[in-house]
């Protein structure tokens, strides 16, 4: 088959191109549970960029470059080619999408439904992934897809909806009417937050963005209140709630100071869900205490939690932007990304 | 000032007049925490058929008709009259709505919040109510309204709404997309509990009723699904729950069935909430146990919760159909609702 | 192998032998996930004799005796002695205790860890158990015995442990300091689940029982006050629990009224959690809602809680009382379970 | 009354003497439900120290001395000595604990039980507290002690105990059988907490202290393991957890880089709960995201918390150590807490 290769690092993104585009060996069945997805769509996302700079290198590859070539890739939907002998309910020509943790299912964390928190591989990250022709997983792995729902629209929802429909679902399971959600960054995981908090709760949703274009979507995908991240959104927030800030706020950003200002805009007894990476957090333990708040870790999700969006989406509860290029030009799309030119997701495509 | 009094029980209901309209004392400051409010408007409900045929004598008034006389209505709003020498923050003129439970504030069940299990009396049961002028109250008894709220329109909200807010809220701090929720009565409780669900989670609602009007209503409300009950309706709700029924079941009736029938429409694992009441609950202990089904009852509510109500009213997210009387029109209010003649629900005015 | 086999069912449990000791044919390996374990113990439990009564056959035989002959056999516990070429990190000689409900682990309620609401078959009842030199099961049911227990002791714990732990788990979930939790019934599932009530929460446990037996029992598992049911015991809760009763009660017998009094013990506001059956639980709506309170199911209980039950089990903080027979005599045991003459749970060795 | 009293910050704490020793106008009642409490026993704790230092002037004092002369002492217990004429249940000489947040009950965080979330003072912080003969406080602050309990005995418990009761608490919400739970710093909170957690959950109880005194303390508390603090406590607790770090960490120091080490210390989807104060709390949001780690503030608790706690300490489950010192004495008090001298908790009586 082809597939988009990563043969080398770069450190500092300045390659004229990244990935190869090459003839691959086709993925093989090697266990009996084990499934073969002829590749819809792949979602294409800063997390790549972040592999190709190396960034994950001491968590995923320490001791040297062990894990090139990789085909990159971990947000992947299509259409079922083969399955092992011990898999029952699926054929050839289903449409699904693939979660993106790989593990046995055999342990305690597993077994509690937290795949994500088990043993295993990430496709993309530290496997092969969808950048390619198809892509060989497990049983496990499928989630049905609704006939309502194509490979290439959702692909993206395999890991960057997931993690935004985590996180927000976390902060609707206490928000109540009264309350506010502040959005920190309406881009690709932030502006399904939004539809997915204006979903299953009744809170008002305050957004916070820096680009003019993220707040028009943020307001198009139902948020109540837009604020420009002008130096002076702490304000505009606590101005907006009363002066006491919000009882939950989910930063999908987590550079360029919006941790401490996410803090700040969170209420006593409030949580502070961090989904955006980057920067420390930093706070004085006295400020947590004295305020009683909560900063709260998110990991993608549960499979459970994949199903559970594919029906908001389903019910067009939540819609996705999508661009779509083709495999084969994998590096422009990454190239488009990397200077913003993105809005919404960029997808692989056959 | 004048009131609707009620000297008599009434077995059979077949009385010509059921309340007195009558001069009454006016109501008085007996303690610095103490509130008079101008009733603006009173709310007419089942409940109040209830106290007339005695069947609540049982429990309220068991040694004897020594609460008789009383003026019933226990769902309020107005406007503050006169506080007392110990309260704060409230002035002659403010509107507001009356949260029905009277309690001291100091034991455990308040201090966590649960007022509606705390010793008190309830005005308009055992204790004198708005079916009057005015209304002497507590300072803990008083939510302030939003400017967009009129005292009119809101009044069945007190209890009425807050009853079917909070098993509403229940069932959506479970419900999860992919999942169903059925409502059984779509009246006056039956309609905000759909709109409840509607704004705080984003399961399907399915409403089952014997009324054709009730249904429509219901659409309007936000119903998903529409069955009408005639017989097939538990196939009805397991045909449209993919056979295995409902994660969520509330039970407005509570007679003819209904408790029965709605636990057979709840899923294994499921919960079923109870809010309507006449007959009695009976199931074998074995299918409560083989299908793990929980059965919860639903008592009124927090006055945070009525505070939360008040808030999706004033949003828009919750609308009350009102209709309206005379306070000196008490008896036709009540006739027109045991002939089941009002739509959504009756309130009497000054 | 030698197996126990139920070829007929007895409905008045009037036969002088009710399962044939006989040859038949040893289990095999058919799935790639398969494990055969060599049964060190097998609990002998009253749905045993629940079974050969037929009264389960509507529910898992309702079309003519199709499902005998049957092994029975739910509680299993021992040592692996071959697996399917899918299997890693068991090997032969592991011991080994075995979930009861086997299941293929790809239904949405598996992969949210509830195992016991997936398709599937229940060994013993549905599909050939453990009274036998061996049995066929999953890697899924698979959990690994730390080496402090030896299967024969433990044997029970696969479900009449793990049912009186999920039970008292979620009661202590709720229970809080100052609160009383009420078990009635303190026999093999009763007197774990005071203790597990005992490890995981500071309310006061109060037990009722007809039998003085149990009741001591109840004390050395760490009972605080001892009730016997001699038809004062709902006065005698009431009295214990400053006249209020108790904010959960767990009742383990569920015939012979104890539904509606362990209804009148509870607490307004409190849970009842419903274990044992055999009669129909039925009370007025209008309690169930004056008294905002809740009737909950067990079943059985998920893969991770049996787990959680083992690790008690090896702190030492929770024990069991077994008695032994050997294999070829379980009609001797189940004949002693049925005159009431086992205290504690009854276990067949090899 | 005899009172001792701060008329000046000392941000070096090396004067001499602290307090002074003298009279003050004793405290009366000015609204219906104030109540006046006779001191029989008032906590010497750190926060007085960090009070004197003027650690807290920003907060409390941020526009000048204003608050002096002040007199200190906000763990406070006694007796009845007067009620306000709206006080009801409260009678001369009954013994009670002082809840120490003072709020006026009306906001919705105090409806909702969070009264330290409210709007309010804190004797012994910014108002008067009770180093003296006498404290004013309000009918909502009174909690009534159980007969075996005496105020010298158990006023320590009114702050110190409740915030090791609420952050322990939250932990033994989630902490279930096989898991983990790490205590850094068992001094005065901390021994509290070890107590706490052994009776209100079944996970294992790891201590980590630098003082040999301390971990014999925490032993004799209930802890599992005990684990010196000599730079080797990262690995200790990972050695005692398989590698996988507690599922719940609480941090009662906060100083001298116990965060960072807390953090390291916490499982993937683990909770780190910080009480102690002092430093930053400083992370990667990478970490926390990769890990999903959850960081979770802790304030003081509710009026019904400290109830609870009052239960376990009325049955013997939680016990304090104090050490007594005459009122006079208070400067001698801070002074040995000031140079380490107290094991347990110091508290001043009449």
């Amino acid at each position: 088959m082809k597939a988009q290769i990563l043969h080398n690092y770069d450190d500092d993104l300045k390659a004229s191109r990244w990935l190869n585009y090459e003839d691959y060996p086709d993925p093989v069945l090697t266990k009996p549970s084990d499934v073969i997805v002829r590749i819809g769509g792949a979602g294409v996302c800063r997390t790549d960029l972040h592999v190709i700079e190396g960034i994950w290198r001491p968590h995923l590859d320490p001791t040297g470059d062990k894990l090139l070539p990789l085909i990159l890739g971990h947000e992947n939907a299509g259409w079922v080619e083969e399955v092992g002998s011990h898999v029952e309910g699926l054929k050839k020509g289903d449409p699904v999408i693939v979660y993106p943790k790989t593990s046995k299912g055999t342990s305690l964390a597993s077994r509690r439904g937290q795949d994500m928190h088990a043993d295993g591989t990430f496709p993309g990250l530290d496997a092969n992934g969808g950048y390619a022709e198809a892509l060989v997983t497990t049983a496990r792995n499928i989630v049905a897809l609704p006939k309502t729902l194509e490979p290439r629209d959702v692909a993206p929802y395999s890991v960057a909806g997931l993690t935004a429909y985590r996180a927000a679902k976390k902060a609707t399971r206490h928000l109540l009417p009264g309350e506010y959600c502040v959005v920190i960054g309406a881009g690709g995981l932030g502006h399904i937050a939004i539809q997915v908090l204006r979903a299953m709760c009744a809170s008002e949703i305050i957004v916070v963005d820096t680009s003019d274009v993220a707040l028009q979507l943020a307001e198009e995908c139902g948020a109540d209140h837009l604020i420009k991240a002008d130096g002076g959104e702490i304000e505009a927030v606590l101005s907006q709630t009363k002066g006491k800030g919000a009882e939950a706020v989910i930063d999908f950003v987590g550079t360029n100071g919006t941790t401490s200002k996410g803090l700040a805009m969170t209420r006593n007894a409030g949580s502070f869900y961090l989904v955006g990476y980057g920067e420390d957090v930093q706070i004085p333990a006295l400020d947590l205490i004295a305020c009683e708040k909560n900063i709260i870790g998110n990991l993608v999700g549960t499979w459970a939690e994949l199903t559970e969006l594919m029906e908001l989406a389903n019910r067009g509860m939540v819609n996705l932007e999508t661009h779509e290029f083709k495999l084969k030009d994998a590096n422009v799309a990454l190239r488009s990304l990397h200077h913003g030119k993105i809005k919404g997701r960029a997808v692989l495509i056959p």
